[in-house]
């Protein structure tokens, strides 16, 4: 017999997972590998060691291992501010007048306000195992980097982290967090790098970008002994790490007998959905059940649902390896009028093959409606959601009001990513009533296609 | 034997308190009563509810009744961010290298990111009983505006903010996130009322304060059909919603058998520290057990450790009724390098009542040192404190190293109200090395208690 099912389920200590979870462990046809951009060989350990940790790189490149223990250590530090609750959406359920069921995994309740703590402090851990004083990474909004400086606090390592200007500016607030943590935080571009000083003079008086960003992350990194770069979404490594989402959500349903029916993330490169569909893709992936799945990107930046499957750069400055992925191509930028995260180009490659394979669907959603469907959710459920996150909502929302009108009973999940107490500019404008939403032309993609490279594999 | 104790104690739904708890039921000597500042006689029931929703009247007044059922509805609603945690903070006791045991009843993972809500939500619940189309109050930086306009929304009242006018234009985003749950913020004074008209034309260009604002709240309420005034802190109604906290805490350690040797909490009009304190000072005052409970305010602001016991205005405005309290005079404003909450010149009459019979000690602590603390709390323990729960986080960390030095192993328990994701002008304050500590000198705190009245009772 299920047991009663409470409104919030948190799992007890003894229940929460041990391991990470690797989908690829699962997959028949495997994501493509990562190319060196000059021999378009596979990166091979040794290459990718020079600029990530060396544990680190051992998880990007095995497709092949099922389970991977979590450090006790990180365990450890997992316990600070998870488990998180799968809640009940009672009240939104209500509000709908719908019959479906909907849960959320809310990852919002710590300080970097989402789920990017959760690799994060994986990231940290390996290398501080690794003997390293300290690590590099680029931030835009600042999520990903205020999740590095409480790890890298954590573990007494030295951090450092390339802001894009223009945040580092207008959104000072997530600077100041990381600055509390004790990282060091340079508004980029700076003068710190060689690719920072080129920018500069070229570009005087530049706002930056995370393109820019990552390739000062890198130098910097690359030149300092004891140094490595860290990245917060679209490896493969941080889908691992983020696996400890979807086992939380699905040892608790398991445990009350729920079986979702979907279960929806928004996708942004990637790290969330990934995480969170993980061991349910992998059940599906066994043959053992199916799910429905259903990516959520902004119309704005919609890699999956308008993107091309092909090698591209990762990053705007062409320093890291090329990937296979669903992409816009790296020369593409959304409109400015875009708000919060979910701005990358590509998306991680596992998800792009299972995308490519039909074991996942995606959807593009405008943003007026996304903050409409936040500030719905919001009002019933109490949390003030992240854009990004919001994303989620609405196709769950969607999804929840398509029950009512067929009668059906289905059982909805959806990732609530983080909070939005960093995201008040872009909620003032939704309440003036001038956001807009922008939707590229076919013109537009082909501006950002036309950056593809041409490989002549 | 007591079960194996989690590093987070979070209450099952069966286990939640279904009644808030009175604490003046058990004193022998009651808290004295509010004062009609005009006749000098004890508010009566009538006088209050033209001001006050009834059943909040009826909560004000009774000293009498021990235990009030929680309704329903407010059960409901508090599903969706209780049980707050009960957390044992491991990695801060290791930091101090001390023998104590340290927990801490986290409040801020909510919204509105504080207690607030616990009383919100209540008055909210109360006004709509009673049939009424809304409420006004008052706000400073937004935190209790922010719990308001959530529970407002939540039982569809209209909501009603007057808004500091420098808070308002100054920290924009709390401002957003009361629009976001559909409040209407006002910045005051305001040309809305007739109070307010009186203060633009009296300073033009004024950035408004506190007094000013509850003046126009209370105007606008009693102006207007169907609407009343609700407060956030200082009252005796908002202690007995805030017990809420202190029964979850006894009824979690209770279970553990864990037994505090001190409770602190930070203090400034009160409602935290009252509703942390009230079940265990019920078993004190009923000789059951002992405890020792500290009080921690601003030395900037220090009520109960320089001020008066004694009748005062409760609002700057005068139009509220008298009330016996720790007070350094309605007159009395802090020094504006005061950063955070914790602003109030006086106290709840049940606290001021209990540290006037000594069953209750305070301390005052300046505010860099309480900035230090917060810093070294968050890069251990995750969370990033609210400047006013800092206030407990740097005595409790105090009071664990004096038992360092002594060997005691003391249990501390203390109340971490809120987070600090709002308060992060301050922080930069604080990182920059830019902020400084104010203490009154006697001379201040004179021209404070000139403002008292003169009752001649």
């Amino acid at each position: 017999m299920p047991k009663e099912i409470p409104y919030k389920i948190y799992l007890e200590e003894n229940e929460m997972p041990k391991y990470w979870y690797n989908v690829r462990a699962d997959m028949k046809v495997k994501p493509a590998p990562l190319l060196n951009p000059e021999t378009l060989k596979p990166m091979t350990k040794e290459e990718l060691s020079e600029v990530f940790c060396e544990e680190l790189v051992n998880q990007e490149l095995d497709d092949n291992t099922r389970e991977y223990p979590i450090p006790q250590e990180i365990l450890d530090f997992y316990k600070m501010y998870r488990p998180s609750p799968l809640v009940r959406a009672y009240c939104l359920e209500k509000k709908l007048n719908t019959p479906a069921k909907i849960y959320y995994k809310f990852e919002g309740n710590n300080t970097s306000g989402s789920h990017k703590l959760n690799s994060a402090i994986a990231q940290a851990y390996y290398a501080k195992q690794q003997g390293l004083k300290g690590v590099t990474t680029e931030t835009g909004a600042g999520q990903w980097g205020t999740a590095l400086s409480m790890a890298c606090s954590y573990f007494d390592l030295d951090c450092n982290v390339y802001m894009v200007k223009v945040s580092y500016e207008q959104k000072p607030f997530r600077r100041e967090v990381m600055r509390t943590y004790g990282a060091s935080v340079t508004p980029s571009p700076s003068m710190t790098t060689n690719v920072g000083r080129r920018i500069n003079e070229e570009f005087p008086g530049t706002g930056g970008s995370l393109g820019c960003a990552i390739s000062e992350a890198v130098e910097s990194a690359m030149s300092r002994d004891g140094y490595r770069y860290v990245l917060g979404s679209v490896l493969n490594q941080v889908l691992l790490h983020q696996s400890v989402i979807g086992m939380e959500c699905k040892i608790a349903m398991d445990k009350y007998g729920i079986k979702p029916d979907m279960i929806i993330g928004c996708a942004g490169g990637g790290s969330n959905l990934g995480g969170l569909i993980s061991p349910f893709m992998g059940e599906k992936l066994r043959g053992e059940k199916d799910y429905q799945f259903i990516a959520v990107e902004p119309a704005s930046c919609p890699s999956l649902t308008r993107g091309k499957y092909a090698y591209d750069y990762c990053d705007t400055g062409k320093v890291c390896p090329l990937c296979k992925m669903y992409t816009l191509g790296s020369g593409y930028i959304p409109s400015s009028s875009h708000a919060g995260g979910l701005r990358y180009h590509g998306m991680n490659s596992i998800l792009s093959e299972l995308y490519d394979q039909g074991l996942m669907e995606a959807r593009s959603v405008e943003q007026t409606s996304v903050f409409a469907a936040a500030q719905e959710f919001a009002r019933v459920e109490g949390i003030l959601p992240a854009p990004e996150s919001s994303h989620a909502i609405k196709v769950a929302m969607d999804e929840a009001i398509k029950c009512r009108e067929t009668g059906e009973e289905k059982t909805i999940l959806f990732g609530l990513t983080g909070t939005g107490y960093f995201d008040l500019y872009a909620y003032a404008k939704f309440n003036d009533g001038v956001m807009s939403d922008y939707i590229p032309t076919e013109a537009d993609l082909a501006k950002g296609f036309a950056s593809l490279p041409d490989l002549k594999l």
